[in-house]
């Protein structure tokens, strides 16, 4: 499957995901797919979101807490998945306020396989 | 209901759930409970979130991505949730890596009107 198979196939899955995105940590969209809904610059959320993973990861290298594999954030307007492929790049899922973060993660789970082979 | 009571209903309802506490954004712990299989220090662990929670807040502020209300982050040893209760305080809740991210956030949330009232 290509990029936006995978991608797709993320998005029909789960209710009121509005975006998903396969990223570079040097914030470089690789393959992008989005609702007509879905209005706000995600690339740019993307770039502050690698950030956000770079932060993480040094934490959990600091601490001894394992290597990083997902955060997700709620805001009041959004939610988001941040799954990491590989120290070089991550999916990012944003998903309505009342979608369920828990479809999300499971979807991308199931997608990161066939993403990360074709990388 | 005391902060430790709080805590403890969390703990008990979250199977896998190792710690739990209620820290200011200045990385003093209010409260904390956590089980005795528990040796990880997370107090040091929860100054290096809050750093996390600092930077994830300016995100969304930035993009208007609407207040921060939660971030989920699973790495190979842990899994943690962290909860903003108000622009003060937040609820770190560690959990081991099999444990249901969905149970803590529910048990969390549940939780939180407690926990606020009495800050």
């Amino acid at each position: 499957m290509s990029f936006e198979s995978e991608l797709r196939a993320i998005l029909e899955k789960v209710d009121g995901a509005q975006a998903a995105a396969i990223m570079g940590f040097d914030g470089i969209v690789v393959a992008d797919l989005k609702s007509p809904s879905f209005t706000a610059s995600y690339q740019e959320i993307g770039v502050e979101f690698t950030r956000l993973l770079k932060e993480a990861s040094k934490i959990g290298q600091g601490n001894d807490l394992g290597g990083l594999e997902e955060i997700s954030v709620t805001t009041e307007r959004f939610r988001y998945v941040l799954h990491v492929l590989n120290p070089e790049y991550f999916v990012l899922l944003v998903l309505s306020p009342g979608a369920s973060l828990g479809k999300g993660r499971y979807y991308i789970k199931r997608a990161a396989p066939g993403i990360h082979k074709e990388l």
